[in-house]
């Protein structure tokens, strides 16, 4: 079956063309300087509860893994998340952000104000992680095929359009370019690797698909509260709330 | 209620003295040097099974810790058992045992020749922590306080009695007395902090007592296929089998 990865890969790559959320408008908006600050707050709000339960989801497939050494590798994607000590790793680097926003990072970390949706969306990933074969759930992680393009991108564009962007308050982009690779590379190899039927690649195409929907579901939550037509659901982050 | 945790912690320490595995008799039987070395394998098999579930459970338990600096200090339990590195860790150290008494590393880590009385103890164990609240799942951790003893006996008894035991075949036991007792320490100060009511009380103490049959359950298994009336069941491993 080797001989279809090429196309098998070819086609998990389209998936990524066809739905990734860099072509979603609220990031468009985002890279291009067009938010206010407020809707760049509702988007830190939003996104750290995504980020909070990515070692969640990275644990709960761990937690199914017989091999240690698939465990010893996936563990990394923990180790980057999490830090080695406290203060360290991607969560605080996006609560750093969250700060340069003018965020009470006890607030954000709070998880207070996440939009419904964006909790449905997030929970329905770890679920789908934690219940599916490992296949897909491997699979469902490499949508940080199409990441470093749009990480490098929003590090551009917050830098050139907004005051709070600096080395420190986007340093969880950067970091991600240095870690990303490593994991999409192992991931994409593993699923090319395993992917072996035609019903295989079908259920790894099926997973990807669902994770570009998780990420989308949560730009169209924030759109929908934030930018137009602006209506914050009961429950949502209201400006002026977990302000420093 | 913090009154009240010198008492609950004596009342977990007892769930250790009535109940724990150090009072199993096929543990007097190895620790005395009265196993037969097909008796010894027959142990190293069963127990790896055991060893090889320790990260599972371990990461089914951060997959559902909110907290990162709580997950980060658990995760060390997995860096453990999984190592650093390819050969590292708890698990390879039990392959290296296996390899001293004559097993192919290869075919105990296939778990094949588990027995099914064991798998069904260790399974329950990773359902518990998956699927409990976190403070059972914490409490249920806490036979390692009774661990260090074991393992100093075994270590003693294991050098004295068997030709098999150096220094490398059993690094395991050794490696646990280093690492054990800063999970332990973390894990009981944990539950005694988070056990404020009755109720939660109950349920640390059930939730221990209940850890103490998963790991005696697997020694009554082990004793009636390979002790008295030395009855292998189908699927258990047979002497001679997976032998290097």
């Amino acid at each position: 079956m080797n001989d279809q990865s090429p196309g098998f890969e070819a086609r998990l790559r389209q998936i990524g063309a066809e739905r990734y959320h860099d072509k979603h408008p609220f990031h468009q908006l985002l890279h291009s300087g067009g938010c206010t600050l407020d809707q760049v707050r509702a988007w830190v709000v939003n996104r750290y509860y995504y980020q909070s339960r990515i070692p969640m989801k990275d644990a709960a497939f761990m937690s199914r893994v017989e091999d240690p050494n698939l465990r010893r590798i996936w563990r990394s994607r923990i180790e980057d998340h999490d830090g080695r000590a406290e203060g360290e790793g991607g969560i605080a680097r996006w609560l750093k952000l969250a700060e340069g926003v003018g965020l009470d990072p006890d607030y954000v970390s709070s998880a207070q104000g996440v939009l419904p949706a964006t909790r449905f969306a997030v929970d329905a990933y770890v679920r789908f992680v934690r219940e599916q074969p490992l296949l897909p759930a491997v699979a469902s992680s490499l949508t940080e095929l199409f990441a470093p393009q749009i990480h490098e991108q929003r590090i551009a564009g917050l830098l050139a359009n907004y005051d709070f962007a600096n080395d420190q308050t986007i340093s969880y982009f950067k970091q991600r370019l240095n870690e990303a690779p490593k994991d999409v590379a192992f991931g994409l190899q593993w699923v090319l690797d395993n992917a072996v039927t035609q019903s295989d690649q079908d259920a790894a195409a099926a997973a990807l698909t669902f994770k570009t929907e998780v990420l989308w579901a949560q730009l169209d939550a924030l759109y929908s509260a934030y930018v137009a037509p602006g209506r914050i659901p009961p429950g949502g982050w209201q400006p002026h709330e977990g302000l420093l």
